[in-house]
C-alpha cells in the first residue's frame, strides 16, 4: 500500500460538512512513517530546531527533528506551558484560538522548520511562523504530511518554502 | 551540561504545593535529545510499535519510534479522535481524565512499548497500559525521561519494565 493510501477519511468530523483527513495510520505504520519522515528530514537543510505545532505535529515533528540531527520544540495551545516567550493569537472559523512558544528554548537568530501534519487554512501555520519571528528565529521552511490544496492555506505562508508530501 | 541539568524546575505550577519538572529543554537541545532517544529506542526490545501519551509523550514517544524502526500511535485525551478503539477513565487528585486509543492501528497481540515524558503518581501510565491490554495488545515495557521517585508511580504499574532515565 502506498503511504497516501494509509490517509483516513472521516465524513463529519469534528463538525457536520467537515471531511477530516487522519493520517494516524501513516505514523502508526514503520515503514511509511520512516519514509515520510526521512523526506521531510531532508527538507529541513541547514535549520538548527524543528517546532512541532500540538498536538499532531509533535508526533512528526519529533521524529524529523532527531532524524535530521537537531532538537525539537513544541509551539503549545494557551495555558500549557510553565513558561512563555511569545503568544499569538488567530482567527477560526469560530472564535479564536492561540499558541505559545515555551520559554528560554529558543535564541534569537535560531533557523527553524516548522512541522505539522495537514496543512489546511493555515491559520495555525501562520500564526505559528509570527511567534517565532516575535522570539527573534528565523523559519526557514514549513514541512506537511498533507497539504489540502482547496483551503489555500499556502497563501497565508508568503514567500515560505513549503514542502508537502502529499496532497487532497 | 548533563542531560540531568537541563530539566528546569519549576515550583508552583500547575498549581500552589507542586514543583513542575520541565523537561522541554533536554528536547530543544539536539545533542541531549539524541542521547535520551537513543538511550530509550534500546530498551524497546522487540516491540512492533511505540504509543506516546498526550500530548509531551508524543514528542519522546515519536523520537523513540523512528529511532526503533517502528511506527508510533498517540494515546490522547477525551474527545480528540475521530474514532475510538478503546477508553479508559482514571481518577486525578481533584475529578477524572480519560484516554484513548485510535481505531485501526494496534491490531491484538501487538507488543507495545509506552513512553511518557515523566512518571509521577502513575495514574496515567497505568491507564496507558490498561487501554492498551482491552485493545488486545502486549504492553512491553514503559520508557520515560524522568521518574519522580517520591511520587511511588512505579507502584501502580505491577510487574512491567520501566525504563527510567532520570530521577528526582
Amino acid at each position: 500500500m502506498r503511504v497516501a493510501e494509509r490517509v483516513r477519511s472521516v465524513p463529519g468530523y469534528p463538525q457536520a460538512g467537515v471531511l477530516f483527513r487522519d493520517i494516524t495510520p501513516i505514523l502508526a505504520h514503520g515503514e511509511s512513517f520512516a519514509t515520510v519522515t526521512t523526506e521531510l528530514a531532508a527538507a529541513t537543510g541547514d535549520a538548527e530546531l524543528v517546532v512541532g505545532v500540538e498536538a499532531r505535529g509533535f508526533l512528526l515533528g519529533a521524529a524529523v527533528a532527531i532524524v535530521a540531527g537537531v532538537g525539537t520544540v513544541p509551539v503549545r495551545k494557551a495555558g500549557k506551558l510553565p513558561s512563555v516567550a511569545a503568544s499569538r493569537s488567530y482567527d477560526l472559523e469560530y472564535g479564536s484560538a492561540t499558541l505559545e512558544l515555551p520559554a528560554g528554548v529558543v535564541e534569537p537568530g535560531t533557523r527553524v522548520y516548522v512541522v505539522d501534519d495537514v496543512l489546511a487554512t493555515g491559520g495555525t501555520a501562520a500564526a505559528t511562523c509570527a511567534l517565532l519571528a516575535d522570539a527573534g528565529a528565523e523559519v526557514v521552511g514549513f514541512g506537511t504530511l498533507l497539504e489540502l490544496t482547496a483551503l489555500h492555506g499556502r497563501a497565508k505562508l508568503g514567500d515560505l518554502r513549503i514542502d508537502a508530501l502529499l496532497n487532497a
